[in-house]
Parts: structure tokens; sequence; C-alpha cells
């Protein structure tokens, strides 16, 4: 059925991925980024070889067609006409999208119109399909929604404790984020769980720079962390997570750096969380490092972070009650040996505990002992690859 | 010893009880209203009687005047001189005061210089305090903190995930609130569970109009889910309890009616909760009494009550890695049939299950079945009494 590409448009960035469809092939990938600035950065990753280059993008259309051009150059495609699909990563869908979805020039107004639910993306999102309408008009498009699959969940779960006027006026709710990837690591952990989706209680772990976790009950999200934004939920590499509220109206009378709700929530989104308490780093190999060297500030933040990420699970618990399995996957979850066994150890009352030898090995899967009643698995998540197999479902 | 006044302060009114000591018998206790306003309103309930009456009290120490010659004309003392302790409630004891402290002039002092971490309040617990130092000079008086019990919570606990320089230079930290409910409920638990409390880990869960779970462990408060004020944690009868930071400059933004983070602060704090969702009342009995007549904005609000708490009981589990009981207490917790049901019953995969005889038979004591591995006790709660043995502690 051709090459399809994956797109993640950002206000300043463009991340693609091409792959061979259906054999679900990776071709190549690529970044580019500081759009609209000068000295534009261009990588291309193709069979082992990394093409790295420097010139001027001013729009997301130039990125496009420097994306386009370079595939050609490089050989991956003779023909613009090879690429039949486009998929695009979309933050939010607010409670319009409740599935991947064909672009219509309909659609795209959508997602424009609630452009308020992600200001910093979804404008950078349709930029980036508009970009692509534009280039290659007869290719199958695709929105692929990061909100899709919480969509499912149930009023208790999405609903705050605030006067329902908010919600009926304003659309304020819960909507989640990283739906792709909670979606594709469930329906990956069949294969482990010898069970049909539509039987089991999951998990999900996403743990990266970003951090989120699901309910997962018989392949629908019931819960999860991430809120009306991702600030929502956990501790996070610059983020905070849940706080009091009340914090915020504190802080700006008593911090004179502080001028609006909106100075604090940016502090809470940029300058807190790993980076905030360690005052090392948001990158928790950083930190790790800082704390093995008997930095206390280090130690604390490690220990707020994986304190947050407990109690997420153990509330999940209590949402699906019972669980027959907690996944990880992303970056600190994909890679995190200690992290994994200090969250599940630490809470080995639930039923699990880490096989320290598989936790250490790094495989794919199963890492519990075998006599875990909860399993513990590791699954790499595959982001773009739902992106591209959402495009497929369209072109047939 | 003498007779105790147990005496809790707010800005308008003036709440207290006569102990016999250390008898511990209450003799009397009452209520002044409205005080600063028209029509101060003055009960006194003793030996099953209860006078009322309407005077204008100006200011506390005229209300303590007021209660003071109350409690000679209805014969509960002959002299002032027998009221040899006084203890006064104050709500936020910071980090200075770890438990409950003999007042000197320093301590008044210090109580009114941590009033930005209870404006509402400590100033008018002060007021109390001076109008008992000076119709009562003779009096042991202490003053009893609600944050006492929590001062014991491990750093991972009290931090927040935000910059550092909030806690060192700005005193952000959790310090939750009913403390002295807390302590007193789990350590009449050890009366049910044939264990030392040293040998304990118990989650209590205070729900009255204000709600907050504690992770009790070995006696001590090792979590608690109100925060840096009463706002945070669970929902409430009118405070949402935790929501997602970003909704407030949201808020903020698309509601005219509110100007500022404060703003939106007063409406989490008095406006939201069960009152919010319910649009009925902030009251349990009267959202119940409306949810059976079918309205389903009342059914929405019980439904995330029930969730919020569940997720907490399921966080201290964690938290404690397992739990010997989980304790009910105060006016929900203690009256509410059908709320422990559908909160223990909806997560009985922990291991516990709730006794339908026994929890509509509103005993005291354990209300899970036999075969229940962990314990549900009904306890309820009496802060005066802590604060008259607190006192008498110090007459000694």
């Amino acid at each position: 059925m051709g090459k399809t590409l994956a797109i993640n448009a950002g206000s300043s960035s463009l991340k693609w991925q091409l792959y061979a469809m259906p054999e679900e092939t990776v071709l190549a990938k690529g970044l580019i980024e500081r759009i609209g600035l000068k000295n534009s950065a261009i990588t291309v990753k193709y069979a082992q070889q990394v093409d790295k280059k420097v010139i001027d993008i001013h729009t997301h259309t130039e990125a496009v067609k420097q994306l386009m051009n370079d595939l050609k150059t490089f050989k991956l495609i003779d023909d613009f006409n090879e690429i039949t699909g486009v998929g695009h990563r979309v933050v939010a869908g607010g409670e319009l999208f409740k599935e991947s979805t064909l672009i219509t020039s309909e659609v795209l107004q959508q997602i424009k119109s609630i452009s308020n639910l992600a200001p910093l993306h979804n404008p950078a999102n349709a930029q980036g399909i508009e970009a692509f309408l534009e280039l290659l008009p007869e290719a199958t498009a695709v929105a692929v929604f990061d909100t899709a699959f919480h969509t499912t969940l149930p009023e208790k779960a999405y609903r705050y404790p605030i006067p329902n006027k908010y919600y009926h006026d304003y659309n304020i709710r819960k909507y989640g984020a990283h739906g792709t990837s909670h979606m594709y690591v469930s329906q990956e952990a069949t294969k482990y769980l010898n069970k049909p989706i539509e039987d089991l209680k999951l998990i999900t772990c996403h743990i990266g720079n970003g951090v989120s976790l699901s309910a997962i009950k018989g392949g629908k999200s019931v819960d999860t962390s991430m809120g009306f934004t991702p600030l929502a939920g956990v501790m996070m590499g610059t983020r905070s997570g849940e706080i009091d509220p009340s914090i915020i109206p504190y802080m700006i009378e008593n911090d004179p750096e502080l001028h609006s709700a909106q100075d604090v929530i940016d502090l809470l989104n940029t300058k807190s969380g790993l980076l905030g308490v360690s005052e090392i780093s948001s990158d928790m190999r950083d930190v790790q490092n800082s704390e093995s060297e008997g930095n206390k500030n280090a130690a604390l933040a490690y220990e707020l972070f994986i304190d947050r990420i407990q109690k997420y699970i153990a509330q999940y618990f209590a949402v699906l009650n019972g669980a027959d399995a907690v996944i990880f996957t992303a970056g600190i979850g994909e890679n995190g040996c200690r992290e994994r066994e200090d969250i599940i150890n630490g809470m080995d009352w639930f039923g699990f505990k880490i096989d320290d030898e598989k936790n250490k090995r790094g495989c794919v899967g199963n890492i519990a002992t075998a006599d875990s009643k909860v399993k513990v698995l590791v699954i790499p998540t595959d982001e773009e690859l739902v992106i591209a197999r959402d495009v497929e479902a369209f072109k047939k």
C-alpha cells in the first residue's frame, strides 16, 4: 500500500518517521528543529546512516518541502506520489474526536477550534497538517489524537469536583494524554498474559520526561493521571504534577517574581519536578549521578518521583479493584531498572515482586518473580507505529 | 485536678466544652456565634438542658466573659478559679510546634507569626487565647495544634515537587489538618486490634464536612491528604480537593466573574465539592435525598465523593505497604453506612469486606466480615477530649 509518514509537529519542530506499509518497516526517521528561527537543524537517519545539516527553515511548509526533498536525495523515494499516507499526531481532540479521523477541511477547522485546550500544540499540529495537504494533496491524511484513547473514561473519572458550569460551558474536564502509548502497550501486553484484552485489568505507566499512568479495563482507559492538561498527576522531569491549588495565590502574593496564575503554571510546567527539587537536571540519569555523589537534593527528587508513581499505581488498583499486570514503558519505564525495582518492591504487599535478574537483563515482557500474583511487564512503546497503522486502516 | 475548658475559637465564634478532670466527664458545652455582629447567638448545653439566647457580643473577650458568667449562672462553677485549665485548638502550628505546648507570651507571638499559614484561623485562635489569659491568668493554658500530629511526615510526603526555595524561603509544604482526630482514633483503634500501636499500620478516614485521610505507622502520621492548606486531597462538602492546577488560569481567562487566583481558590473552597456538583447542598444527607429522587447531579456528586476517598485509601496501602485496618470517623465516617459500604466493597480486592449487619447496626468497632484480612473500624472522634487531656498533662 505504499509508504506512510508519521508526523509529530511542534511549534518550531517537525519529527517524522517513514514506514513501508503494510510491512511496518521503518525506512527512515528524522527531525527538523528551530523552524522559524535562524540555523534550523535537520537530521535524517536511514539505513544506519545519519545526515545532519543546518539551513534556515522559515515555515512548516518549508520544513515539509525540505523533508520531502531529503527523502528523494537519500533515495528513500523516487517520487512524492510514493507517499500514500500521512498520519499526524494531534495533542488535543477534546470531546470531539474519539478515534483517529480522516482529515477533511472540516476536521482541520475542528482541530483549530479546540486550540484553547492545547494552545502550544494544536496550532502547530494544524500547521503540519496544512503543509502536507498543500504538498501531498492525494495522500490519505489522518489525525491521531493523544486524547482519543481516554474518551472512554467514566464521568466519575473525568469530572472535577467544581461547579458544573465549568464543565458544560468551559469544557473543563480530564482529557489525559499519551493515549496512543497507553493503548499500544496495553494491546501488546496480551502477548504475555494469555488472556484476551477484554478480560484484562492493566495499569500502564508511561514514564519518560512526561509521565502518565492509566487504568485500563477490557482494553478501555477508565482512568488516567494527566488531567485537563499534562501538568496534572505525578511528578515529571520539569512538571510538578498535582499540588495543593492554594499554593498558587500564595506564591503570587509572596514571590515578587510571580505576577499571575499563568506565571505560576509556567513555573510548575517548566521549572519544577525533578529539575526543581534536584536543582541539577530534568533528566533522571543526571539526577541519579548527582545522587550517587551524595547530593541530598537529588536524592530527595528521586524519592518524591518514586513516591508519586507508587501512589498512582495503588489508586488504579482501587479503580480496577485489582489488576493482572503493571506495565512500564517510555524512556525511564523501559530503561529504569532501579526505578522499576524501587517502585514495585517498595509496595510488594500488592502481590508483585521484581525478578532481579530479569529486571537487570533489561528484557521485554514479564520481569516479575515466578510467584508474583500480579505481573510486571516492560513493553517498549511505539506511538509512530500506531499512527502509521491508523493511516493504513483508512487507505483500505 | 479541677475543671478544664476545651476551646475552639473561630473568627466570629467560640465553641467550648467543660470537663471535670481527670475523670474526663463532660459537664457542659456550648457555642457563641456572630461575635462582633448584631444579635450574637449563645447556646449552653448541660445536664440534658439547653439554654439559648441572643445578645450583642462585640469581642472575643466579651464572649469569654459571657461564657464564664453562664457557667456560674447554671451552677457549673461557683468561682472562676475552679477552671484550672484551658486548652485551645490552634489550626496552624507550622514547623514550630510538634506537640501541644504550654502557652507563654512567646508562644502566643509565635502562633501569631505563622498566621500566613492559616489567615482565617490563627488570628482568631490567638484572640481566644488572649481573652482567657486576661480573665483566667492562673489557669494552665495549652495550645493544641491541628497540624502537630503530622509533623512526623517524612520529607517525601511533605515536600512538593516545586523549586526548593518555595519550601526554604516561603514555608510551602504539606502541613495536613485534623491531626487531633487522626491521632485520637488511631490510638482508640488499639482496643480492637490486639496489637500495640507500635506494630500497627492504620489508614484513618476523617469524613465530615471537611475530609482528610492519614497513613499512620507505629502511631505516627506518615502521610495525609490535606496539604499546604485544607483545600488539598479529596473532595469535600464545599471543597474540590485536588484538581489540575492549570485550571486556575484557564478559569480566570474564561470566566468574567473570576479576576484572580484567589477568586478561584475561594470558589474551590466554598462553592465546589458536593455543593458544586450536586447543585443541591454541601450536606451529604441532602445530596442523597436528592439522588433518591432521581437527581443526576446529586448521583454524580456522590460517585465522585466515593471515588476520591477510595483513591486515597489505596494510596495509603502503598505508603504503608499494607494495612491492618481502615478507620472511619467524623460525621459521615461515623454515620454513613452506605458510604462505608460503597467505599470498602467497591475495592474488596484489598482484602476487606463490610459485614452488612454490623455496618447497618451502626456499632462502634470492627464492621468487617470475619474473614476480612484488613479490619474496618468505626470510631467516634473526640477532639475536645484530646485537648482536655493535653491540658491535664501540663497541670501535673
